[in-house]
């Protein structure tokens, strides 16, 4: 088990392999490669008192943490299987020859979507299973059909190569293609993959600076492609009167819960969390956030950016601390609160929404409901916004939604952003800089579309067609026929 | 009625219009929008005694062209409204809150697509009403819900500027927002719009350069935007012996009719045609093309790219010409056809394999067909690719099939590929250079996913979903709830 920097000719061959499995793993029924993803997730099942140990080891996450995300990445394979075998991700379209059709007459034409091809995987540091190795990007990329070189992230370099191996036996195993998926380590490595002529798309999780600099990449390409990048988010949260006086101290501790989770290293944390002056709840948070224990960051660089943008924040006018980190030794801190009023934040929008990646947020009062309209015009692209409210209060709070929805893929109600669920309606995605490609997701099933390019047969024979498209419906897919979808 | 470039002042209020309008556009039912779109086919159909001649006029096109073309353009805008009632692109999902969630509880999550804003929309020049004004582009935006800022082609500036007046007109009295469509004139104020932070994706139909450049443009904003853009094609079709045997005339003369059509200026046109050596079919060629009437390109610009593009393959050693052009004389040009052999066509591909906009055409003859899989290894991304051959032989064909399907988004056998019909399974577009996006379509109705993305509420009460999300299916749509897709 290595963790140096692939070599020239190992990354020669494993982007030679991808290359050469894209055709036959793109012609597997999709049944076929759902058992390929389900093998894989039972083997990471099976090994996972060997692999939880080492995230613990090189993440330093708790072990109740890891083995949930370790439940969720395996529950996200079964996932696609199952969204392979309803079928319906492949957009089968059906149009009969119609001499009468408005325009002219039709001829018989056929559309679905395909796999894109080799595709590059940049993982996350902040969670080592489900944004990582075979997180969401390789499943939905694999789901898709095609190939998976990860790029491992160097904050867990042991648990990527392990992860890698637990998952290519699975697939040898199970009969997938050799260069079904690999895992190569190196910066340069993962970047001259990304401008190799044989991928057809990149992936990334990670900061804005980062996924910039691979997105400029991949689009300057001589053949661009498309790039998913999934990057800063602020994730503001806005309580009206009405939900501080009905459960204001329900509201705290929910918020200091969802911004200290995993030390506060979510995509989705609340960085801002806009409440009423006079709130009255300064003790019960003070109390609240005091008590809860120092714990470590995910590595030195994540610390040291931590403390960088920490530093930037409270140096600002106007912007006091609620409670200052306890204990800021090695990996190891506390939690930070700060507050400031909307009226300041607005005046240092620039510093101050800015995101800070672990275990701090910002109160911010404001002094009018009427005020939260335009705070939430102050913000670029998110992965979600919030709203705290109570029910009487709804009719009031459409003209603040309309403005979010324009900024954020996930819209919540007296919830908290953190924990982002796998299911077919999720969106973890937004306008940028939130992700650059804020027409997918890269979370839930719809994820797959981001690997998929449509095809159109035109007047094609039976047996030259896919079995999607032919007459009979041999997959016992969802099609629309002659522009009416019809269940199978 | 103006063709002068839009001043700095009129472009500030369009945007500003268009970004206005994007709410109160986006906002509508998509019944209300779809009977937007039937105003502005209404209109245009209505004044197709003014356009017809003023687009005769400015293109040179043929009069049966143009009306033809116009009934698909109309034809486009109401298919679009039924699309929008119809419902199932908004690709409503609905999961009910499920605590037996297979990764723990799953809140309640419904997500469909909403308008992404303003767009930018550059024209093209040789479909002066399809590709243009109120073309694809623009309908399947408007239908998405955003508004479209229409960059006018420089080959049609009064045509573009009266369909603009048309539309406008139709939209005002059919009560659309002001700013749902504007027309500008001139490059810089297009590149101009296209980098304004209130436009939110661009769409192109043209060259190769130019749409590289504005890809890059729009790639390189501080917030990058999606850019779909149509470029070069060369639409390969591969004629096997027993095609040629069973129908050589046939294919001949349909080969001669499709790439001529409209001057040879389509971007399906057939630039090469692969045939057996000594198909005998020379004699039928020669008189065929011969026959044909010189005509005129559509500008100067088109005229003086192509003479440029034909000199290079024409001074190929080992390219000869089966019928050169008679008539050159001012825009006017007679079709010419060139051929070669299959190995020198490999030979030479970097100069051979250059799309060349007008009525000209390769033939290029093959020993074997056992080489053809190699020759359509040799083609990058291309908006179709055909074959020609008997039912008996295709059995053979599955490995070029395969080869080209990794390269085109469309596929036809036994037919051309000029004549693009709008259906549901119509796929316009491929890899590039072909297209900017190949994972969507510039025809057809699944043109609409371009401009739309993804937004999830989380928890939200009913009175604060919108209508599409409700528990009550006010639309009256197709959706999946709990993963199953449930037809109205």
């Amino acid at each position: 088990m290595t963790t140096e920097p692939t070599t020239p000719d190992a990354l020669a061959a494993i982007l030679e392999n991808a290359a050469a499995a894209a055709k036959p793993l793109g012609d597997l029924r999709p049944a076929e490669r759902g058992a390929l993803l389900r093998a894989v997730a039972d083997a990471l099942d099976a090994a996972a008192d060997e692999l939880v140990p080492l995230a613990i080891e090189e993440s330093h996450l708790t072990e109740q943490r890891l083995r949930g995300e370790l439940t969720r990445t395996t529950f996200q394979l079964r996932l696609f299987d199952e969204t392979l075998n309803e079928g319906s991700y492949l957009e089968a379209t059906i149009d009969h020859a119609d001499p009468d059709w408005g325009m002219g007459p039709r001829p018989d034409l056929r559309r679905y979507l395909v796999p894109l091809g080799p595709i590059v995987m940049f993982s996350a540091s902040n969670f080592p299973f489900a944004f990582s190795v075979c997180g969401g990007d390789t499943a939905s990329a694999l789901a898709a059909g095609c190939p998976v070189i990860v790029k491992a992230h160097s904050g867990h370099p042991r648990l990527s190569q392990r992860v890698g191996e637990v998952a290519k036996a699975a697939l040898a195993a199970a009969g997938a293609p050799v260069g079904t998926l690999d895992v190569v380590v190196g910066t340069e490595n993962g970047k001259t993959a990304l401008l190799d002529p044989r991928v057809k798309a990149g992936s990334f999780t990670g900061s804005i600076p980062g996924g910039r600099a691979l997105f400029d990449l991949a689009s300057s390409r001589p053949e661009p492609i498309p790039f998913y990048g999934e990057l800063g988010s602020l994730n503001p949260v806005f309580v009206t009167p009405g939900a501080v006086k009905a459960r204001g101290e329900e509201i705290a501790t929910g918020y200091i819960g969802s911004y200290t989770l995993g030390v506060g290293q979510f995509c989705t944390k609340p960085g801002l969390l806009f409440v009423p002056a006079g709130h009255g709840l300064d003790e019960l948070i003070v109390s609240t956030v005091a008590a809860l224990e120092p714990a470590p960051l995910l590595n030195p660089r994540i610390r040291s950016g931590y403390d960088e943008v920490l530093d930037k924040l409270t140096a600002v006018a106007g912007v006091s601390a609620v409670v200052e980190a306890s204990v800021q030794d090695g990996l190891s801190v506390g939690p930070t609160l700060v507050k400031t009023s909307l009226t300041n934040l607005l005046a240092n929008a620039d510093t101050l929404l800015e995101e800070c990646f672990g275990p701090t947020s910002i109160l911010v009062e404001y002094a009018s409901v009427s005020e939260l309209e335009e705070a939430a015009k102050a913000f670029g692209g998110n992965l979600t916004a919030t709203i705290h409210a109570e029910p009487e209060e709804a009719d009031s709070l459409h003209a603040l939604l309309a403005v979010l929805r324009d900024r954020a893929g996930r819209l919540l109600f007296n919830g908290w952003p953190t924990g982002v669920s796998v299911t077919y309606a999720m969106q973890h995605g937004g306008p940028w800089p939130a992700t650059t490609a804020s027409i997918h997701t890269s979370v839930g099933t719809s994820a797959i579309r981001r690997f998929l390019r449509p095809v159109s047969y035109q007047s094609m024979p039976q047996e030259l067609l896919p079995e999607a498209l032919r007459d009979e419906n041999l997959l016992g897919i969802v099609r629309r026929v002659n522009g009416q979808l019809t269940l199978p």
